[in-house]
């Protein structure tokens, strides 16, 4: 299944029109709410209660699919193969929406590629924790933006970059895992654009807190949540383009840090939560910091896994909105 | 008002009854779903649904309760107000948790103190960017604890430690906001004990990407968050105990970053959410790795703001479980 959400395109002047669970098809998109209320319907259900029913079933969050478990997995699968047409529509009369909703983000770096390259230039050896552990930091879950949006440009931020990644959503609940069952804890793969302000990162990164406003303005999701069935996580094929020139192309086959181990490594002492979103890290050259490239207000850039799709945003422009702090000087602050 | 969650302790064999949103007073705790059902009883709701509204308007969430905006706390304080003998409960007779469950939580580094002390081992200085912007890395929402919860020991950390610190609770949502107006999006203040495994978090902070697993294990918070008009935010009297013995004690009024810078600038480029929680960061003195103090399984830390309340936790024991990395050689991996 490729896992989804979208809203209607069609009254681009009336209200904004609320946001459906759909999964693709060949058939255009199912609607899962439409799909369940039909078949409430055609079982004997009260209009208004099947409007009801399918609406608390599948709202539009793919994390509240995930909390309802096993039976809700199975019920989207059932509804899937036995929906009437009535319950699909065009692709093209629905925007796609970023398909996550995660509770929790963690962003690795499982790619020893991306490291390597981006500590060339210091001529400095990469710290010797990224070899002991699959090292990660905690992203913003609230700057979330799917396909085709435009990417904010914060006042902050001299430049922006992309980053291309695979990222993995968490089905079910789970706590210290090993890697050998870490995979049943993933309902599929989706394609990530971690967008970096790179000058405000480097100077974050120094306080060792971990990058915080050197990405938290945007990161691009989707276009779907492909399950495992339909791919092998192993062998992904990823590629990047800006303005339509290939700029990064690889395979997650590669990593240093196998996505097993990243899962289990996250879920050491702390609960993984359904809708969890786990970033492998850059493809190795997947970012312009590797390759000598900066965005410009207006470029295109398009991030594709094979089987998965295709996740196309617009780079937008600089805002002058936002307060700046201004420099502290410690000897002279006032002490507790 | 002092906010919190709280659960009947009454049914020790039964099933474990369900969370409940309260006020603290004088009269007890004040329960605020029955408090709302009783009011819409006495005003001619039928009974059921009187519950169900109740229910609906009064979830076991903080940050639920916050998404509703300001009617719902006018409402809180309307029946805070006029709520009858009925609606309360003993304290006693109640086990409060942790009060808060935010959708993100940012920890700040405001005092310099704790900063100085904290580097002058090394006899390095502290990296200038921590006075040039408000640093902060971002803490795990999945492992809050409450009062008189045990503190988790995860396999991996070879020890212990507390820090003490002051945390808002944000009311309403706002981007770019400036400093003047950061109060306004601040619903009031909790205690947090922000426990660290001090030998992996500065294994992980080499990596630059930020406190992971050093820190994920546990934090605490509570007993209540309570509104900014019953206290003064800059002159907040914060003290720690380990085992009955003072082991720390300071003022807000001594931070270098004054909370309102560090709340515009977690809202820079990025949106703040209702519920979101952000720590001030380690008092000056507040950490046993600035006293030379590790905690010992038993060991009961307690933390107190006055006006606020005391937050008491204590320190279980180390488990074994948890798969461990091992260590990479990067020459020897496959590249992608």
């Amino acid at each position: 299944m490729h896992l989804g959400i979208a809203r209607s395109v069609e009254s681009a002047s009336g209200p904004v029109p609320p946001p459906r669970l759909v999964v693709a098809s060949d058939a255009g998109l199912l609607d899962l709410a439409t799909a369940a209320e039909l078949d409430l319907r055609a079982n004997g259900a009260e209009p208004a209660r099947a409007a009801e029913l399918a609406r608390l079933s599948f709202p539009p969050s793919l994390t509240a699919l995930l909390a309802g478990g096993q039976r809700a997995l199975d019920e989207t699968r059932r509804l899937v193969a036995s929906a009437p047409a009535a319950a699909f529509r065009p692709a093209e009369s629905m925007q796609l929406m970023c398909p996550v909703d995660p509770p929790g983000f963690r962003d690795f770096m499982i790619f020893d590629e991306h490291v390597r390259n981006t500590y060339a230039p210091s001529g400095k050896e990469p710290p010797a924790v990224l070899y002991e552990l699959p090292a990660y930091y905690k992203a913003s879950t609230a700057t979330l933006i799917g396909p085709d949006a435009t990417v904010p440009w914060p006042s902050y931020a001299a430049s922006l970059d992309y980053e291309l990644e695979f990222a993995v959503v968490i089905s079910r609940a789970g706590v210290d895992l090993t890697p050998d069952v870490a995979l049943d804890h993933v309902l599929g793969v989706t394609v990530l654009n971690d967008f970096s302000a790179r000058e405000m990162q480097f100077a974050e990164m120094r306080s060792r807190l971990g990058p915080a406003k050197g990405k938290d303005f945007a990161t691009a999701v989707g276009p779907w949540v492909t399950t495992l069935d339909e791919i092998d996580i192993h062998s992904l094929e990823l590629s990047a383009a800006v303005n339509g020139t290939e700029v990064a192309r690889g395979s997650s086959a590669g990593a240093l840090w196998p996505i097993e181990e990243a899962i289990a490594w996250a879920s050491a002492g702390e609960p993984l939560r359904p809708g969890d979103l786990i970033g492998s890290g850059t493809l190795g050259g997947g970012s312009g910091l590797e390759t000598d490239r900066r965005l410009a207000t207006g470029d295109i850039v398009e991030m594709s896994i094979t089987g998965v799709g295709s996740l196309r945003n617009v780079v937008g422009s600089r805002t002058d909105a936002g307060w700046q702090p201004g420099r502290r000087f410690a000897d002279t602050a006032t002490r507790g």
